[in-house]
């Protein structure tokens, strides 16, 4: 499995993991619907951004191994199952 | 401001804020990229049901204001904010 951008994947996701937080504050906190809203949008986005990098991380290892045929499939193959599972 | 379904909305945005929680967990333990990218897409999806149902909300309060024209402009008006806000 390629792993090169892992570390920004993760630090991508933990960054979302305190935005919710900071949305459940915000709920508690009496604040608008529109607030609460931009911030789930911002969410939403930060989000696409984290399957960007996979993706771009999975291409580079495709690009990576394309000497080594072998392993090129299999990368493929997990590209193509990721981008399914996009909604 | 219309709050009749806020707990609702709450205890959604608590949801999501453990799956998320889950998907750091799953970046950790080295699960594949893939399901990542599917775990992601579920709280993405989790997140448009917590806009829908202030969306619900804000029609409800909407609806039975109705009757009291001085109120409705305003809900309309947050309504109309809330949906710009949509991404």
């Amino acid at each position: 499995m390629s792993s090169h951008k892992r570390k920004d994947v993760s630090k991508r996701i933990a960054r979302i993991h305190g935005h919710v937080h900071g949305i459940m504050e915000m709920i508690d906190e009496g604040r608008t619907y529109s607030e609460i809203v931009q911030q789930i949008s911002a969410v939403k986005a930060g989000l696409d951004s984290a399957v960007q990098v996979i993706v771009e991380d999975l291409v580079d290892d495709c690009i990576a191994k394309s000497g080594k045929s072998k392993s090129v499939n299999e990368i493929l193959l997990q590209l193509k199952e990721v981008v399914s599972r996009l909604t």
